[in-house]
């Protein structure tokens, strides 16, 4: 398989610096006919486990052969690695850190993983505080461009793994907590559809209840749904229980944290 | 008339979440040709009024046959309909919640527009939470790739508009108020250069004055030729009255918020 | 030398409004091969030298032939210049104002400038506000079309320059100051790797030493070699002198602003 033109870029960068446009800059004046798509930039500064979830419950509404570059980097010009991953569909490209742990697990890691050392794919401007400008960004032209993915180093495949803060199990449920909170002031729980299925299957005659602060959090089909500023559930886009108020800010109208706990229980 | 490849997003998103980067992958997924720009992803969260200003004063920029696609959408997943509109020069895509209220009036009604509901060109991964994903993103790439846009529902003719905030008659002028705020701190009015051509008209030996507050507010030619940190008043750019403090907030200055009254009076 | 279709903007627009949005929409409208890239649109509002750091330390990492163009615009619509730059790889495009200044001092002033006078190449929407959509875009669209740079305007060799904060010679090293503060709070000093080699060569024996607020700042080779909480120095991927704290922001820590003194010495 070899890389489209399609790349995107995921990062902890924010948009006031020229920090994304300048990788841009570095990756067209390799392969001018990349097509570069922000994914998100607003990932909080050094938070690997933020940057492996959105990238995570994403990547797979991008076109087949697509590159996605995660620059998370809290390690940055230390010798911590740089990884190429190829899974059947996609290329992904960043610090070998964990950010890549959702795809490991949604791939069951049927994955190949390199570790890129062939420096002269880098730019000769080479700074220990700007990888993503000096390492990832010509790497990901260079692949674009149809280079062949093994040329950038040697397979591994001890990889490092983030374990994804999966919820745990209870008597009679699961104990999840806050993992995001979106624009919108929407609190995503690590709780997925998968997760509520498993558990209802187990106890059909059962009701699923949401528990948030020792309350019932009714759970709804959408948003609109919703009345007043009363608090919600729902199962969201990417296919997780999330917390809402209709038309407000859940997370400002009651506090919410991440971190925060949320449970889901069968209950008669 | 059939769309071009290029497609303009409008949201309420904002950038730090995935939504905007992950709809630029379903687009481009079905047409890779696609060219897509980010208008605003700036609007205030559910402000379809604020939607409806920042498309109205903006759309007639883009070249002919560009599809806008705004997505401000209180009611996601609930009942309201998903509208495509076309009018002589462009495309428009959105919730039928009145997002596209100055359009309709700028072009006076001569419009078509389609209640969407040819399922088939919705993504598989139907989520009620996240329908510019699901719904509006596929259905921009297949009018992009040039599907017809009859195809996509039936014609209808009751479309939601939502009144843009108009000035009122006064005896002697206009009755305005601030209907944005920009990032300068510019509070821009809803009193156009045309209700003022019209105020003007009928009263030839008057002067024009504008006042905030109870006084008079100097109006001027552009930013750079108001002194110190007074506020004064300017036609913008998009042609309608301005409050602004040159190289200063207005808005923080003066403390100015949505909805502050500005009036226009003739006087001799 | 010709332009290429490559296009970057970089203001002091924000992101919340639509005005880069509808800048591309103009290019677009006359150019619809162009490739427009973000910089940055988070230049503090009217700062003239931050714009000028920002695409002084960038510029060079885009393509040949590229167009780089800057507004932060404090005069729009008096009566100051509009200018065209080409160097030997380069066109810049702005408001003749000194946002250029680095890219003169770093190319040496081997430019040509012209001062933009051939105004049907503007938008005849021309407004006095705005004149990055109506007289910018349509220029950098014209230049990116091809069209001869000589026939926007005449040359002229009286440019603006802002001179940039350079440090200031002391008996026993330089005085600086912190000039930038980046997204994660690491503080950028005016003091480059080209002035410390500088000094380091005329005091061979000697020591380089960082001073902040009468401490020294170890100096060290990438942030993650920087221990707890504590501040250290490291030169950046723009080669100047930055100061940080490891996974931290260093600017809020230790209540770092723009102007703040740094001092590099030379000791036993």
């Amino acid at each position: 398989m070899q890389a489209s033109t399609l790349i995107t870029l995921t990062s902890d960068f924010g948009l006031n610096d020229p920090f994304a446009g300048v990788m841009k800059g570095v990756i067209l004046g390799i392969n001018p006919q990349a097509n570069i798509i922000d994914l998100s930039h607003g990932i909080a500064s050094h938070d690997i486990r933020e940057a492996a979830y959105v990238i995570g419950m994403n990547y797979d509404f991008f076109p087949d052969r697509s590159l996605h570059v995660v620059i998370v980097d809290p390690g940055v010009g230390s010798r911590r690695r740089h990884i190429l991953v190829a899974t059947d569909r996609y290329f992904f490209l960043g610090p070998d850190n964990g950010v890549f742990s959702y795809v490991y697990e949604k791939e069951k890691h049927a994955i190949t993983a390199i570790d890129i050392t062939a420096d002269h794919y880098f730019l000769r401007r080479d700074s220990s505080t700007f990888q993503g400008r000096d390492i990832f960004a010509p790497v990901a032209a260079w692949l674009s461009l149809g280079t062949d993915f093994r040329s950038f180093g040697d397979p591994i495949t001890d990889y490092v793994i983030q374990a994804p803060r999966v919820p745990k199990s209870l008597k009679d449920g699961l104990k999840g907590e806050i993992i995001h909170i979106d624009k919108f002031g929407n609190a995503i729980t690590n709780i997925s559809r998968t997760d509520i299925n498993n558990l209802t299957r187990t106890g059909k005659d059962y009701l699923l209840k949401v528990f948030f602060r020792q309350k019932v959090v009714p759970l709804k089909g959408c948003y609109a749904e919703g009345k007043g500023r009363s608090l919600y559930a729902v199962i969201n886009s990417s296919e997780y229980l999330e917390l809402f108020i209709n038309l407000s800010s859940a997370a400002e109208t009651c506090n919410i944290s991440i971190g925060d706990r949320v449970d889901v229980r069968l209950a008669r």
